[in-house]
């Protein structure tokens, strides 16, 4: 399987906080930063996930900001 | 100065690829992924970057998409 | 696989528009209407579509904008 | 009226999901998909829309992912 | 006609700079500030914008990033 | 600090309400509109901040639509 996206980042899934309409999950990646999704808690139930699993993250270039000190 | 959003990772720059409206800028991250950044290419113009620099990468928890194998 | 998105749908690659840096795609999609998506020429090369070829089409519910009216 | 989007869709108002801070509507769409839309509460109140309506659904092709298998 | 979007603004278009994909979009609106679009130029096209035209702008409020020094 | 973003408008906190995954953060601008952001509830902790306090928005040029009556 092939996404349309540049930035594709293996990760373990973190806590996982679920809201009435949005739910948030944290995500573990390699290196120092740790990363977090947030997606319809409809979503999050469909993907079925819990903290452990390995998962793929998916981002479009376009959605990523650069900031220069 | 801090950022609304959940995804803040220090990356070096690497390549640059500059379009006639929009720019990419590939991003070296600690870990074996690499990101990359679509801008306009007035915006890389302002930022000033090259190849090397040290820069934050911003990304809002609402554009990380999660796949489960 | 499963993708941590409300929309899922599946599509007909037609026409593409290949640029200096992004690119664009046309869908065909049951019923009347067309889509589209851009996206780094690099992911397309990476995906490496042609016209005719079936794709799915991942859209975030945050991402999707109601008009009325 | 016009807009700057490639992606325009005539959709009935499904079910509608009301959050504390962002709700979720869902959409039925000519063909076998559905759709959904994240917005804020306060936008659905103004918007008033109700189950049953006709309304249109706009996105950015750059917010469009291509998945192919 | 309504917009499930919490920011809209009215603006007058500026200058317009068209690429081969993507172009850009100058925007003038009330107070100090000047704001841009990226749209595909398709959708430039099907607008039908030019400089001096009255538009408004729509933008999702989880689209808009908060920065504090 | 720069930003790799077209849009960059100073803005003065206005209500805050805190969802339980989302919140909603009013924002005043100079001139007739008012903007809004929904950040994650953790994000607006993160950065502290309240009613009256200057704050900084940034949004990306490919996420500002153009509608023309």
């Amino acid at each position: 399987m092939k996404f349309g996206a540049r930035n594709q980042i293996v990760a373990t899934v973190g806590a996982v906080k679920t809201g009435d309409v949005m739910s948030q999950v944290e995500l573990q990646v390699d290196g120092p930063s740790t990363m977090a999704s947030v997606l319809t808690t409809d979503s999050l139930q469909d993907l079925g996930i819990k903290p452990g699993d390995k998962v793929r993250v998916v981002v479009k270039a376009i959605h990523v900001l650069i900031v220069r000190d």
